[in-house]
């Protein structure tokens, strides 16, 4: 009998699970920063509830924590000692004592990584982020009564800052583990002025450590985050789960146009140079460039306007830009489109226009190792492999510069993310419990495998 | 020899008063809560320095000060007590004492208001409000120098809230001077989320005491505001200063769209309902209707964007408008005009709008007497009486709910206001205080004729 196949008896456990995966979201959404809404900036007192909460159910399932200097939350189920090597797989004859010997003659042990974040945007969703590590802990804890043995450190890590809200840079946790971590950041400022480096020594963390935070790609097997799908796709097609082949690219960009402040009852309306007006005919297009263009996702979600006062012309006003595509080569030449754009509006109307921020991310590619491990997995828990494209950014676009990555994506009824809104169904949940369980027991083997060829 | 003539000594005198009036100007423009520019919200610390400031000046020309509720620092020039007469204008044989019995039998002394605001917009000039303040100051101690006796106390008021700024209302003072002050509004939150009440209540005041700030109607002879026109028609016609013939209605509006909010990259472009696209829609109309009708002013000052992060579509906005004219009947229409296109907007759109304030203030009718005391002042002063529209609001708009006032608008060179470049040539400030001690000299004659016949 394959040890990987189901029984009544593990689905039923694994519903158990996945009800309970449900329970912790709902009462980890009463930990927000804004009362009836579900908003958690970087290191907000928000965050550190909920480190509270995992740490416990960490321990409880036997997991070593610790939080690193960029706030990450890690717990850690360690390699076992005796592994449990599957005698069908392997010569009886092999002992078991060697495995971990093989794997690591003088390195450090091998570890996988499991995980997404715990911040969200504002007036979020309950699952963005926090399923992926809820549903980490719960594969941990079947790993445990499966009494699976690994041959490498499974870590769950709630990573501290993905969103890129507070302080306008997404991923600085996974960043950090990844080891691309840029210390110039620490001297951003959030909108009430307080630095990353003000934020992060608040919170009783030491900046300067943040360096040892980074995992050793060398040791790193690869990351596998679960995320709800924010789409529509496996909605439409009917599927609980899915693989993500690859994350499209996305370029974000920060512009400002400068025209000339005055006030509102006196300056004639011509020659104004309102800057807001500008502004306003950028995104008004944005929008109808974005239509024109399939699979392509043009948004303004930011506007701050100078000085914003009712009764004066808008001197100054910067908008963001994000841009994505699969094809990294269809987002390019959007960019250039709307760059255009805006220099053909800021002419026309008179005023200025600059790129304050242009960050380009190349589409990111998921390991096919792991990738292929996932798809095993779903097909050993009776589901058809199936893969598609992430419009959005996640914390694996990050751990890619450094380590193997790949994502489980879990169907989104309705499709609508970063709002209130936002649903998973209890039974998806359960699927994606099995399938990431299966995945990490397929590694195991994979691993043990390799230690004896 | 007419008294009121100039003489080569009154016009050094004045110049130099002018002198003093640009560097107090200069040295105020110090007090602001934002360094590198100014910026002085209703009662910041930056109104207390102000307030310390004007004081010791009020003082040195023998002004009784005080601040009432509502933070309105106002300095009194107390009425003569030995009034005196001119002898060329009044029957030698009158009591001077009996002119003031004459004036008040049993009621308390009439008053005089002169002065303007000194908070202001954000980034804001040296002159706006404040200029009017420190003019009024050189027009009482020029009447000083003159030894000119007043029947009427002489009361320089320094407003404490004209731009509606800190809680989006404007002309907190001198609703509160000419008893309109709504109780209600101190409940008003700025964008910290404190109350008005607070605010006051911090700052030293009695929210409680606002009541007692307001003027008695039957004692106020009229308010007198200069103020800097910002606009252009002085600069144009090559005048130094005008007297105020009307100030033109205003309608200031919030308007909320709301859309859906949802992931940048990964909601499909269509059916997106990105409210701030909607908003954007409106504010290029806005402008294209306000170039489409003669004298009409329309400006979107004010945006707000939930949530206002770079990878969520916006799911709320909210927009001012700000709608003036000259004739109420054109800014009702234009309104009107401009709803209609909000919601035709919305509906093509699929998002929904809402007004969530339309406060629409009439023309403002000057008072004929006190307008043809300053025509007289004018040409006393040897310059060819001119009347102007005002765009803006002023003060004056408040408190001719309940008194007689008129305005004398200085040339503002560029036209441009709210805006750090705003300017005004001393030489036309000079014009000014001596328009404006010719026009009290007047009155004074006048309340002595009346009371004479």
């Amino acid at each position: 009998m394959d040890f990987l196949m189901a029984n009544p008896a593990t689905s039923i456990r694994v519903d158990a699970l996945a009800k309970r995966v449900m329970q912790r979201c709902d009462h980890l959404s009463n930990h927000t920063q804004e009362p009836g809404r579900i908003t958690r900036l970087f290191l907000s007192p928000a965050i550190r509830a909920i480190h509270v909460d995992l740490s416990a159910w960490m321990r409880e399932i036997g997991m070593d924590v610790r939080t690193d200097a960029a706030g990450n939350l890690v717990g850690r189920l360690a390699a076992s000692s005796q592994p449990h090597v599957e005698p069908t797989l392997y010569d009886k004859s092999s002992d078991e004592t060697q495995v971990l010997d093989a794997i690591q003659p003088d390195a450090p042990r091998p570890v996988l990584l499991l995980g997404s974040h715990i911040d969200t945007v504002p007036n979020a969703g309950k699952y963005d982020g926090l399923l992926g590590v809820i549903v980490a802990l719960a594969v941990a804890e079947r790993l445990q009564e499966l009494q699976q043995q690994l041959p490498f450190d499974l870590d769950v890590v709630a990573f501290s800052e993905e969103e890129g809200v507070r302080f306008s840079k997404p991923y600085l946790g996974s960043a950090a583990i990844a080891g691309r971590f840029d210390p110039a950041w620490l001297d951003r400022r959030d909108d009430r002025g307080q630095t990353m480096h003000s934020v992060i020594t608040e919170f009783g963390l030491d900046p300067a450590q943040i360096c040892n935070a980074a995992y050793n790609p060398q040791q790193v097997l690869g990351f596998i985050e679960m995320h709800v799908e924010q789409g529509p796709v496996l909605e439409r097609l009917n599927k609980p789960v899915g693989v993500v082949n690859a994350i499209a690219g996305q370029s974000r960009l920060i512009l400002r146009f400068s025209g000339q402040a005055g006030h509102a009852g006196t300056t004639p309306m011509y020659p104004r140079q309102d800057a807001l007006v500008s502004a306003a005919h950028l995104i008004a297009e944005v929008q109808d460039y974005g239509r024109s263009i399939d699979g392509l996702r043009a948004t303004v979600g930011y506007v701050n306007c100078h000085p914003n006062v009712r009764n004066v012309i808008p001197g100054d006003v910067e908008v963001s830009l994000d841009v994505r595509h699969a094809m990294d080569d269809v987002r390019e030449i959007a960019v250039e489109a709307l760059l255009e754009t805006a220099t053909r509006i800021a002419n026309d109307d008179g005023v200025a226009v600059e790129v304050l921020e242009n960050q380009p991310q190349p589409a990111t590619e998921m390991d096919a190792v792991l990738n292929g491990v996932l798809a095993q997995a779903m097909e050993d828990a009776g589901h058809e492999p199936f893969d598609l494209l992430s419009g959005a950014g996640h914390d694996a676009v990050a751990m890619a510069d450094a380590f193997p990555v790949a994502m489980l994506f879990v169907r989104h009824p309705d499709g609508v993310s970063h709002n209130p809104s936002e649903r998973v169904n209890e039974a998806d949940v359960a699927v994606s419990i099995e399938v990431l369980t299966r995945a990490v027991q397929r590694l195991a083997s994979q691993v043990r495998e390799s230690a004896l060829t």
